[in-house]
């Protein structure tokens, strides 16, 4: 059941791509970086890839490949969310450039409150997780005691992202086809089952990652060890896991 | 640090009915149920009061009322779930019959699309769980099986709820105030601040309702007692709990 629910989410990590890029590609003319519009939908593009797409195969790791050694799915976790990051930061820079070269303001809605705070607390949480956990400069009991909260802020902030993305969608359609909206032209059913995709999405995650059952087995010492330094742990207190 | 908590999820429900309250109100030229935009006001006010407000608190009750007696909790969260329903059922009525007042399509936006799926998955749940746990038609096994499905949809409606009340914030302001928005008048603000009182209540209720250590003593004998003829199960394996 477990890979069956991995497959459907990584099945909607690549329709939800497939729609954000025909949105943007087919309905709003593609992507430059040239101050158009063009560069707006940068943004949307590179904040599903990133905070959605990686940022949620990132947290499905541990559940996914729970045969693997420890170390090697916390480099890969590190790599993804490295990733996340990346793609953020270019989908940030993308629609603040697009609102300078055309005398937009930046910050004004929901959209964007919302979605600079999971990005803030995104970007706070992956500096403490690399410090504390990949190049560990805490000790076992102190990481010990920040690990609940670590996986609670992991799995609140990719459900923030996809709220996030959630309202920008509705922003983006109220900005560019508000007169003809209610009408339902195609672009509006694409951008909505875009959204729809996100939705189910953020319910498979967090049910793969949450579900007590599906809980990667214990491994206390590759855990302890730091990314930089460590051997891979195979065969270290690894159990079988059962694919329930 | 759990009654800490729930005072500041407390505090954020009062805030967030307080916000809206004060946009719908003030702004938006309050309530009526008269086929104006004023009877679409009750819509947001009254999914905040029974999606948000009294759901969240229906989900706390488990950790807030630890020492009560488990079938007396059972029923305060049976009663909430109720006028959860019952507003959630009003705001729906006050939006459609607006919108057919005046000639507007139903259903169109990805805030009505995303919103009506939650409610669907409210009433759902709301009958599963009074046929399985409130008034059992299910064997014990059949209820151990199901209730962690029970607890992570209540966590994930909750969740989508929030969700679904950003999107339609956003979708209100860009109706109503598209022109002046990114000047940020003070509707503006009020509107903003109340989305993000918004997140912060799903961050708070959902922490308190997951995290582990604030799990609430099993007490299989009176959680087997339907609620209809069960008497209050004082003394019957509660333990006392600490407040972490």
């Amino acid at each position: 059941m477990l890979y069956i629910l991995i497959g459907i989410a990584e099945a909607l990590c690549v329709a939800a791509l497939v729609l954000v890029g025909i949105w943007m590609g087919v309905y709003r003319g593609g992507v430059a970086w040239d101050g158009s519009t063009s560069e707006f939908n940068v943004h949307p593009i590179m904040m599903t890839l990133g905070l959605i797409v990686f940022n949620g195969n990132a947290l499905m790791l541990y559940r996914a490949c729970r045969r693997t050694p420890h170390v090697w799915v916390k480099t890969a976790h590190v790599v993804l969310h490295c990733l996340a990051l990346i793609c953020a930061c270019v989908a940030l820079a993308a629609v603040w450039q697009y609102h300078d070269a055309n005398g937009l303001p930046n910050v004004y809605s929901i959209h964007s409150w919302i979605g600079i705070t999971v990005f803030i607390l995104f970007a706070v949480q992956w500096l403490i997780g690399l410090f504390m956990f990949a190049f560990p400069c805490a000790s076992l009991q102190q990481r010990d005691r920040y690990k609940p909260l670590h996986i609670f802020l992991g799995v609140f902030i990719f459900g923030g992202a996809c709220a996030a993305a959630l309202i920008g969608i509705e922003d983006k359609l109220m900005l560019s086809i508000s007169t003809t909206y209610s009408s339902r032209p195609p672009e509006a059913y694409v951008a909505n089952f875009f959204g729809y995709v996100i939705l189910a999405l953020a319910a498979v995650v967090t049910f793969i990652v949450t579900f007590a059952p599906w809980k990667r087995p214990e491994d206390i010492a590759s855990e302890w060890q730091p990314i930089v330094t460590s051997t891979p742990a195979r065969g270290l207190n690894i159990q079988e896991p059962s694919d329930l």
